[in-house]
């Protein structure tokens, strides 16, 4: 039994294997979570994770599918939170997931400093704009632009939860590359991973993956480029075995 | 005519349309070079380029014939430097190119501050290692290891050379991306374009291509992914297209 809210769905999440909360007037979770919970490198047996600026819990959700470890994700609305917690009790993950209503900003202050092994977040990905420009609708505001939290706030949160030689993830629009490994390394995360997503085979990439350990040596990478749609529009085999699972 | 030295070849650019002189011994040109000729924005009609770290010549040369400037090629090593001025005579672009046997370190001030509308740059690629891992063969070992120069002298040196809002364009390795953003932001070079280049479709970029502008406001973008082989392990179309000019 679920209880769903004004306009929310009860959709499924990796095919059938999850179902998650979401609403279109509120908040649904974007490919680009998806490719982050996909793309960092996780324990599988145990560690703690945390997911920061974690929305309706999309990354927690998925990550419970890939380690046996604990997630805790910290949302600062509160309605996303809701949806969250309930979504986590409906697939019955109470045990290893849990939810913060908070501010990330007070996490390292509140869980302490370096007792994570994982670090993961998807921030809002818009410099605030002018009040009139902003999103009127409250909740997707919050969510989309740098009103609450900036990049330089997640990551020097996230530099902070980690332990030293623990693993930070974070995705954004490629326009930030430079703003993001010149705030990684400020705080001590040394970037080693890059992926790049590509919507077709000829066009621009339009999202960053980066993982960085805390105190690593310089030694980048860039992985595999991940193209979404092929010719015809449709998801390439790849993405459908992320977004889907083996078929 | 042409006057080939010891195991010297004169081999095919972009098809039939160039010759440029090569030597398995001493030097021969790689895909990467080609890439960076092709992927730097160029004036089209007049315009002053130079090329730093030139070897035999195959970045002026590629470049040739896409704009109708003037390109001059800067290499230390006297017996490269040979070769790419017997290439440029025997394609008859004297009247265009030029080369400059010297260090790239001393060009500023031989030929002034902020004359250039485009610097392009292959550099070594390997930090200089212990005298003994040296190839030793000297001329592999100057045109592929940082012994006469480093990431920083190119960079600070393209940085000299080019005038405010002209473009310098690096051709490098992955690893090598963090460096590259940081020593072009410390000589004010503000990185706008990145290409990689990944040998096949699921492996890691082996190849990264950034272009900076002199001055330039923040905004970076991360052209299309350029896969060097299909499956069957041939060149894809547009690497063929790159490497022999539209068929």
């Amino acid at each position: 039994m679920v209880n769903l809210k004004g306009d929310e769905r009860l959709d499924f999440l990796l095919a059938e294997e999850l179902r998650i909360i979401q609403s279109p007037s509120v908040f649904a979770f974007s490919l680009d979570a998806v490719l982050l919970a996909r793309f960092v490198y996780v324990p599988i047996q145990k560690g703690k994770l945390i997911d920061l600026c974690s929305g309706n819990g999309v990354i927690p959700l998925f990550l419970s599918t890939r380690t046996k470890g604990t997630i805790v994700g910290v949302e600062i609305q509160e309605r996303l939170h809701d949806m969250a917690v309930r979504s986590i009790q409906y697939n019955q993950l109470d045990d290893r997931l849990s939810m913060i209503h908070g501010d990330i900003k007070e996490m390292p202050k509140i869980l302490g400093h370096a007792k994570f092994d994982v670090v993961t977040c998807n921030p809002p990905y818009f410099r605030t704009p002018a009040t009139r420009e902003i999103n009127e609708n409250e909740h997707l505001a919050i969510a989309r632009h740098e009103i609450l939290c900036t990049l330089e706030d997640a990551i020097k949160s996230a530099s902070q939860l980690v332990r030293q030689g623990g693993k930070v993830a974070f995705v954004h629009r490629p326009g930030r590359l430079i703003d993001m490994i010149e705030l990684m390394r400020k705080y001590r995360l040394e970037p080693k991973r890059i992926q790049l997503v590509y919507p077709k085979a000829g066009k621009e990439a339009n999202t960053l993956l980066v993982e960085a350990i805390k105190d690593g040596s310089p030694d980048l990478k860039i992985e595999n480029p991940l193209i979404v749609y092929n010719e015809e529009n449709e998801y390439t085999p790849e993405i459908r075995e992320i977004l889907y699972g083996k078929e």
